[in-house]
């Protein structure tokens, strides 16, 4: 794959009212987020919203120009409310129907019976829309210009996310470190604050925790320069040693 | 609390560059929306920033309009990537320095020589903010308008959403059903969809799963009216029956 060196971003859109209601626990961003970083794909905004076609027109309408790749999820199986594909064609104002390509996988995909109505409306998508291969159940995602449609269910989604790899152009590979010590925020702030202000390429995100009896800060850098990471892993070291501040761990 | 008839919808934003790195996996949006779903509120859109100023203050600006309800997690702590309180400030066009009652709170909260500069930082709020009580942790969280600001930290934040049950007029209960078949969705897709357009007051999701080599759908009601989920059931068990589907169960 070749990286370019200019950043490069991307936004999610979550559809889906299970995961508003509460009902469903998202998990696809995470996975989706490590993808990205992988690539050198920096996911910059993610939207959770309802299987409401204005809802998603809009939504799509509004992202897919703040960003360079923006990816969905849900809403493209055989139901009344998977409604991505209808409302991804109105976005971009195409015609919406029977796609020859997604028609075909699935007609060979299933047995001659069980190819019924429910399960052809899956091949129903919006006009040259090009489509992402499933290994796992048989019906295909799409893209439309710089919109990458996916289910929403977690390891069928995970199952594709591989064969998308050489069709992402990402740019320098995000790195992180991150530093785990005892300590609480309060303690660390100031000096934090002064290494943050040195290191304008490197994300200082600093994230306190309770966990088996242990309260500690994580400081995490992030950066897609090695170098900024090892200065300012030093300098923050260089505190950590003065305030005589024990360390849990680094990663 | 006073219950309205009319609908009341939300928004949540999290402000968190460690959810969309993918380090964090986010679990607020499932615990907030049962707790609005209870109040009779309805989750409608969540979005998930970084913490950058402009982009705080561009979604506060955007959402608040749009929602009855405002509800923004993470980045109200002692720390440099701790921005929230400032960002309202600015989308909110008010002043932003210490504010006398979180200060009082806070002085009192930590001993003498612990309420260091770090800590006296989480005093610094927007102009007029009422606050949020924090049982947990001593720093408060604020409301300004209809944006309540609340921490990222899981357990915090639902120590504190108790205290603002009296403080959100929401409106009638939001009621769920759920039936669960040995089926696959194409086999129901179009009952289903017959059913969703007779009860228009009725949400209804379908959702797929494959575990412990079960393979399944839940049919998910929701609705403010307990008689029309009453009514969608029957209609949906009288198709049930007659395809011989088997009912793994009722929730």
């Amino acid at each position: 794959m070749k990286k370019t060196n200019k950043k490069v971003n991307a936004a999610i859109i979550i559809i889906g009212n299970e995961i508003l209601s509460g009902r469903t626990q998202d998990v696809n961003v995470a996975s989706m987020s490590k993808w990205l970083n992988e690539l050198g794909v920096k996911l910059e905004e993610v939207r959770i919203i309802p299987d409401i076609e204005d809802s998603i027109v809009t939504t799509i309408n509004d992202v897919r120009k703040k960003f360079n790749y923006v990816f969905t999820t849900g809403g493209i199986g055989p139901t009344h409310d998977d409604i991505t594909s209808r409302s991804i064609a109105k976005a971009f104002n195409l015609s919406y129907g029977y796609h020859k390509e997604a028609y075909g996988i699935l007609e060979k995909y299933y047995d001659k019976g069980e190819f019924n109505d429910g399960r052809k409306r899956m091949a129903m998508l919006p006009d040259k829309a090009l489509l992402i291969f499933n290994p796992s159940s048989g019906a295909p995602g799409f893209v439309v210009d710089n919109v990458y449609c996916l289910p929403g269910v977690p390891s069928i989604l995970k199952s594709m996310l591989g064969g998308l790899n050489s069709k992402i152009k990402g740019g320098k590979k995000i790195l992180s470190k991150t530093i785990t010590l005892k300590t609480v925020e309060s303690e660390i702030a100031e000096s934090l604050e002064r290494v943050q202000k040195k290191f304008l390429q490197v994300e200082i995100g600093s994230y306190p925790f309770f966990r088996s009896g242990k309260v500690g800060v994580s400081i995490v850098m992030r950066s897609t320069e090695p170098n900024q990471i090892k200065d300012c892993t030093k300098r923050i070291q260089s505190f950590i040693k003065k305030k005589k501040i024990k360390i849990f761990g680094t990663k």
